[in-house]
């Protein structure tokens, strides 16, 4: 058996960039590795591998999708430059808790595809169109950076919903925390803040950074820093989180005044009527500011998930199996939010010291990895 | 003889994108087709072409460099998805104009490479090297986009000062005059406001945009936005013009609060004591808003090119050659603007109906541009 650190080592090299962080696209070379990685740990198991024509990989110990299965698992892609944890603990973790899990138990271990949303914009990608939340033709539609569609990455159309999910009997992701409230090695989810990502399109006039008095200008440049610092006095004054992290400027010269500045938001609170709020007053004040600046503002939500609560008794009962582990919300999207609609689901989060994630300075002990490890492999053996 | 419609046409498809602006970047493919036109052009003149070790490309009628030899000419790259007019119209021009110059004149049409800095940063690069302005071995370490630095592009070290320069008589470059002020089809530069680029550097804590509190942030967007919009006022109350046209995010995704934003601030102004205390009262708000935001901002300045003042005498002698056609100042750099450090020189506008330019949307109107050729003529003869 594969110590956690051992196993660890195998895979963290794959897609690593210079910055330290990862590079782990959906469907690109170093997400293609990880899958090889994935599909020699389950052969060494003799763990059966199936795809679900949606991207999502999976192995399966006993009979696919067998009534009764318990199916863990996580995610292989990283924000571009993100950590090394977020995603692939899950995996890593799941493969060595089911060396602990006796043999005649059913266990599907899942590698989802595209959760970041880093590559095709949409998050946790596979489990919607795993469970027919997401329009297959929609998704492969859906286009990366460089014009390249998901349908093309994937080399077919998706198949969409997958109605065996119906035989699973519980899910269970293992995650590291992402930020800084779980104080004891292993914890388990209460929810997932509602959240979503919104597109802002912010139009104005191009034209010569010299020669283009003050007075005639219709910079967006202007409009989209105005609502920047607009999402982020609303998420302070109402308790909610909004961020502004990813822009494309059009042309994006020195000395051209854009005629296009496109903005996402990122916003997420505690509930649904919070994060609506948010948005409302954001969108209201880009609107208004972008009246005084001659441009416009479009604004398409990308995205939109609302609050998940993962399965109550569930979760107490984990927290009990775990010996009292602390119960605690998240601001963070996961795969297993997605499936909690369909099967009765929970999540174990990995303590996170520094709470940081998304980043290359992303980090969790050995100790409390193999913590986490004991913590999946006895709530799989509960449950199973 | 080719009209300038004809010509124009010629010319007019090569580094086209579907904006309906132009990719002409120095030394890529669109702008080395420009060149072979140019040699062609030259050629069916029995114009002899040069080149001067730096990316600067000449024809000429007469020896090269002679003694009593008038330069005109312009530049062919454009920024990105700018207008076409930019630089190829003073090309262009100069070739159908020295047509209507007597023989026996000793004329030089210049392609001055990468006037806009769009491809490795300096604008007038070719123009800095020829008059010694710029150091050789720092324009061959500069890069662009992609890695590729311009001793690459280049093929080889620009060689730096052309001393043959002293041999010039005169400068005179035409270009599509690039705001409103002007109202007849073709007016003669007066001076060149001082005008730079700074390169700021606002760095933070990348984190996850889900997870992270408010109050835990050091999120560089804050102090990019607030930075952009400080920009903007300083300019207005000064009468100065400030633009942040181009900005690079890392890691730029929608789920991650950025580790660096990069913009670059345009700042341009009447008087270079104007100017200084705009860049001054930017980085001072910039710096002090960092310090809220617990970020940093580092400051660089790319380009700072002084006032320049075209040799007064020359261009009222122009204006009266041209029946008094008006003398104005422009907010755009020009490679006859680093050239009148050393030459007596000076500058033809044509008349831009919008002002706008670096936008697909710039023109100038056929007879404007005919006008344009004829002042051009007259000029050359009376010069040479």
């Amino acid at each position: 058996m594969s110590s956690f650190a051992e196993l660890w080592a195998e895979i963290a090299p794959i897609g690593r960039a210079d910055s330290g962080g990862y590079l782990r696209f959906a469907l690109t070379e170093p997400e293609l590795t990880l899958r090889d990685w994935f599909r020699a740990q389950a052969s060494s198991r003799d763990m059966t591998v199936t795809e679900d024509g949606n991207g999502n990989l999976f192995a399966w110990r006993g009979e696919p999708w067998a009534p009764g299965t318990v199916l863990t698992g996580s995610h292989f892609d990283s924000v571009p430059h993100g950590g090394g944890f977020d995603g692939p603990l899950g995996i890593v973790s799941a493969f060595l808790a089911i060396d602990e899990v006796p043999n005649d138990r059913q266990i599907g271990i899942a590698a989802f595809v595209e959760e970041e949303g880093g590559r095709f914009g949409v998050p946790c990608l596979g489990s919607r169109l795993l469970t027919g939340a997401m329009d297959p033709s929609r998704a492969a539609a859906l286009k990366d950076r460089d014009g390249i569609s998901f349908g093309e990455a994937l080399g077919a159309t998706p198949v969409g919903q997958i109605t065996r999910l119906a035989n699973i009997k519980a899910v269970v992701e293992l995650h590291i925390e992402q930020g800084i409230a779980l104080e004891t090695p292993v914890g388990v989810a209460s929810a997932i803040w509602p959240h979503g990502r919104w597109r802002m399109d912010f139009a104005g006039v191009g034209d010569h950074a010299g020669t283009t008095r003050m007075t005639d200008r219709r910079d967006p440049m202007l409009t989209f820093a105005f609502t920047v610092l607009a999402a982020n006095k609303e998420a302070r004054l109402t308790g909610a989180h909004a961020t502004v992290g990813r822009v494309q400027v059009e042309p994006n010269a020195t000395n051209a005044i854009p005629s296009l500045v496109r903005g996402w938001l990122d916003a997420r609170a505690a509930d649904s009527g919070t994060l609506d709020r948010l948005v409302d007053e954001v969108v209201r004040k880009a609107t208004e500011r972008a009246g005084r600046d001659g441009t416009t503002v479009a604004v398409t939500p990308e995205s939109v998930t609302p609050e998940v609560a993962f399965d109550g008794p569930l979760a107490t009962h984990l927290s009990k199996v775990l010996g009292d582990a602390p119960i605690l919300p998240t601001g963070a999207g996961h795969d297993a939010g997605v499936l909690s609609a369909h099967v009765p689901t929970a999540m174990l989060f990995v303590r996170n010291p520094t709470g940081v994630s998304h980043s290359p300075a992303e980090h969790a002990s050995d100790a409390d990895c193999e913590a986490g490890i004991k913590a999946l492999a006895t709530v799989l053996t509960d449950l199973s």
